[in-house]
């Protein structure tokens, strides 16, 4: 049920999606729903949860662990392919539930921006361990590069789901990559440490 | 009605609004609504036709007509502005539809894209106008940055409203002027011909 309802939310979000269409997809029936979700709310809360989950451990389709430019190259890279791999009709999984959120969504509003703090704190990991080893500015921010990259690759999916193209998505990863490239370093003991 | 549906799918979004709200909100009836529309996806189209009517001559809340680098931290910061005037409860209005869209939304996607083809080739514009006054890179692909701007500003306004703080939009939209002002040239004759 939670990955039916997971992909739902990706297909259609969380308004268009009732518990209906989640028992119909997995095939499951209303004793079994309300045996393990007391609402639509619970179930959207353990979906997000098992998000959240999955990114802190490393199993999400995304590594979240960057431990190199190469590494935020794919962070990057990866969100574009798995959008592809739905002909971009999907934007991503958060950024839609995200845009739906009207004023009386609170608990899913929370969950959702606990997701992207787990995620902005594994991607500032990597900017931080940069600057410890001199291979990024001393000036750069890595919470404010980290969500700049958050930022930049949501509004990239945006527009590939609206546009149906993933044109601008690319513009928008190799600007971003640009960007944080600026504030690259050389280390100055680089070749006599090793 | 078209002002209250233009509210409402602001505020709650598409599929959350039905012709009922619309018509609570605006106090009118079934028999005008009717007249006037032909389907709630009649009413869509008439709000995002009458958005994408005042981004062209210029009669929106968002000055689109950049003319300089200060009107283009202006095309950025109007965006916080907004946004903030809501108390970061809502998100951008044409982005909130566009991560709703799902596979049967075709009419809708189709406006919205032509909505940011819109933004976008007002964007366009001024950086190639500066590049044709030795302002900008030669390198400088004025749609590139176009898509650019409205990806990084889409997802900074994604973020606001899943974090309902301001912050990462701040630094998305302050990253992305640095990167587009990279691209930024002295005018060889600028001196000698003024």
């Amino acid at each position: 049920m939670l990955e039916a309802a997971a992909d739902l939310f990706h297909k259609q979000g969380l308004r268009a999606t009732s518990p209906d269409h989640v028992m119909e997809a997995s095939g499951t029936g209303k004793g079994q729903f309300y045996h393990y979700f007391a609402s639509k709310e619970g179930l959207v809360h353990e979906v997000l949860q098992g998000h959240i989950q999955a990114i802190r451990i490393g199993a999400a389709q995304v590594n979240y662990d960057v431990r190199s430019w190469a590494g935020l190259e794919r962070w990057f890279a990866t969100h574009a392919q798995l959008q592809e791999a739905f002909a971009w009709t999907r934007g991503c999984p958060f950024g839609t539930i995200g845009n739906e959120l009207a004023v009386g969504d609170e608990l899913v509003r929370q969950d959702l921006s606990l997701l992207f703090e787990v995620v902005r704190g594994k991607l500032a990991l990597f900017f931080a361990a940069e600057k410890a080893a001199g291979r990024l500015s001393g000036n750069a921010d890595e919470i404010k590069l980290a969500d700049f990259c958050i930022a930049a690759v949501q509004g990239g999916m945006l527009m590939a789901k609206i546009k149906r193209d993933g044109a601008a998505l690319a513009t928008t990863i190799d600007a971003a990559m640009s960007y944080l490239k600026t504030f690259r370093r050389r280390p100055e003991k680089a070749r006599t440490s090793r």
